[in-house]
């Protein structure tokens, strides 16, 4: 089952993205010039977009934090941006080595248009004028992830994972057949493979699977640039720098006989659960809770109201807790809430697939499977394709296996 | 004698710049930040220009090194362009925590324009509104030295020592009322400390002499910012960033009290001297030898040609000599040279101030020291203000110490 070519697609055109261990190092940039080149040769037309080699934005965010560790997100967007300069310049100097005309550009040049929001800048607009020009003329452009530059022509960058986004966003202005992002992986697998070792690379997955596996912490790609795909109808392709193969495509359409089977397993661990009840019979005060933790940046991820029970759980990063608390503590007697009840040690485990909501038995069947195996399940949300569970983090293991066994994903 | 401020300079607004020693670690840039900060407060209007890290032009340098040591000087600048802009926005870190409003910008976002030749582009014009309008908000501008843009929006850099060049053109174009130069000396020495104890700081020295000693060894000041400066009427002070002082001013006009005096004593090492004869009664050759040496990279340094005698001399940096001697040999017999004479491990010494040229006993002087002390001059010459020696590696220091004596510079 081949991916069909969107209308008006550039056929051959590719946009590779690789991430700083495919270029950690001057042996792995001359394996990737080396690969490039190849492809050169095939008759690919491609674009390049890297980020800094392994090791060095923590290098200087750590140089950074040695100042201030509450520096402005202005400066250290100027700061870290240097890093995918440096790996840019150096694939340049390595294709042109084996006679490839290539060209590293950072976003100012590629004219890479974000709005101000440092380090985490959203990418509004891509002019593809300059790398239409160099493509034409043969020569590769190898630009910058991560970077854009906003309208008073200020350095901006798109937050960790940026890069991934930066390749599609480029991919779907280009019309390119497929967006490839190269990693250390071979593709997206049905669960984490150090946990299962049965685990299958999938040769494709849909756009609303991949998310949800993204969201929940397969860290294959960053949510960000699948949902940006998704909606430019880009054709992703996850596949490995390090080895052959033709990776994961992640495709618009789900494949029909795939329709009610479950794809993978995703999970996360360092969870923390907080329950909420109202102190009195005054208004539901949920929603001044939800609004105060926003302002005060905590993110919350699933989220239960059990029926006619009063109360409210909710699950969010464990390393949050603490300050989620003296939020809700100073806001509680205003508010009308009770006491404060929290879990933490806790993990997310999710079944994530298009069968998973129509297949009424699916849910069923993990609380049997888990009741067997006397794993607790906490809490429990459910969307379109995924069912999401929140256990105890020692359990997290044990569960992921015997999930992925009872779903036979080692089957696919 | 206080320096005369330029019609029109801007009171109390100075360029400071900072090498790669005064920012080349975290302490190090606190340092200066707090410097800084401690300026501002006493009214000072500021604009900063800075190096890189100390080391990081040079790792940069070696990691391209390790995939094409001849890489094209386009993707060099690149690369190394992104020192400084590490540089720059650690210091906006470091003010911002000191509660001082600052800024840290690139080439493209002043927009200091150069031409296109990589690797040693020239300044061609600098836009000083936005610097001015940040100035007027009471921000500091902090500026990514060494580094330019094209008409073409391409990266450039000025060349090692670029930095200097930088803060000219930027306090020029400010008319700031002095452009600083911060470094790791205290001021400009009558001669290397380091071989003659007794070497005094100067509290003045005219451009041009200036200009002779940074041309001929001492590390202080970049020629090209010193040319730079005096086209441009811009006031230099070279001080130390490690301990207090007011260094050495550069002036436009030579102080009337030393115009008979000798200013200092550069040296240089790692000299090498060709002599060149003619084979036949062929014209002239030596045009077509330097216009050869020049179109295969080869710089030559002082050049003699001895009055009646058919040969010429001249000295080139010891480094270059085989290349340069491929170069000849190959063209010997086409330019009817005859055979080429080579010395190396040769030193240059010169004697430099306004008050070499009127003083004629001044060469007799030098001669006769030397030769007192038994060290041979191989090749002399002269301009306006300096006498320059060519002698033995194994007697430069020794010569350094007699002339530095002998011109009584130790009671400057």
């Amino acid at each position: 089952m081949t991916q069909e070519v969107r209308s008006g697609s550039n056929e051959r055109l590719y946009v590779k993205k690789f991430g700083g261990t495919s270029v950690g190092s001057i042996e792995r940039i001359e394996v990737i010039a080396e690969q490039v080149a190849k492809a050169q040769l095939s008759g690919e037309h491609q674009v390049l977009v890297l980020s800094a080699m392994a090791g060095e934005t923590n290098r200087l965010f750590a140089l950074a934090g040695q100042i201030d560790p509450e520096a402005s997100a202005r400066e250290m967007d100027m700061l870290v941006s240097t890093g995918e300069q440096v790996s840019i310049a150096l694939m340049a100097m390595a294709l042109a080595k084996r006679g490839v005309k290539a060209k590293s550009l950072n976003a100012a040049q590629v004219q890479i248009h974000t709005n101000s929001q440092f380090g985490r800048a959203s990418i509004e607009r891509v002019d593809v004028q300059y790398l239409q020009e160099l493509l034409a003329q043969g020569i590769i452009p190898i630009v910058a992830g991560f970077q854009g530059r906003d309208q008073f022509g200020e350095v901006t960058t798109l937050g960790r994972g940026g890069s991934d986004t930066t390749a599609v966003a480029l991919a779907a202005a280009l019309k390119a057949q497929e967006c490839q992002i190269f990693t250390d992986v071979a593709g997206v697998y049905t669960t984490d493979p150090n946990i299962e070792p049965s685990a299958q690379k999938l040769d494709a997955i849909s756009f609303e699977e991949m998310l949800e596996m993204a969201r929940l912490g397969a860290k294959v790609l960053h949510p960000d640039s699948v949902s940006y795909a998704e909606r430019f109808r880009v054709p992703l392709r996850v596949l490995s720098s390090f080895e052959p193969g033709s990776g994961t495509l992640i495709r618009f359409d789900a494949c029909e006989d795939k329709r009610n089977q479950v794809a993978g397993i995703a999970c996360s661990k360092g969870q923390a659960m907080l329950s909420l009840s109202r102190s009195d019979d005054s208004p539901d005060p949920f929603a001044a809770v939800f609004s105060l933790l926003a302002e005060n940046g905590v993110e919350v991820d699933l989220v239960t109201k059990a029926g006619m029970d009063d109360g409210v759980s909710f699950t969010m990063d464990a390393d949050r807790l603490s300050w989620a608390l003296k939020v809700l503590d100073e806001a509680a007697l205003g508010l009308s809430l009770g006491p404060l009840m929290f879990e933490k040690s806790l993990a997310k485990v999710s079944v994530i697939g298009a069968g998973v909501h129509r297949r009424a038995e699916a849910t069923a069947k993990v609380f049997d499977i888990l009741g067997n195996e006397g794993i607790h399940v906490k809490l429990m949300a459910t969307s379109e394709i995924k069912l999401s569970l929140v256990i105890d983090e020692a359990d997290l293991y044990r569960a992921v296996r015997v999930l992925h066994h009872a779903f036979e994903l080692n089957k696919v």
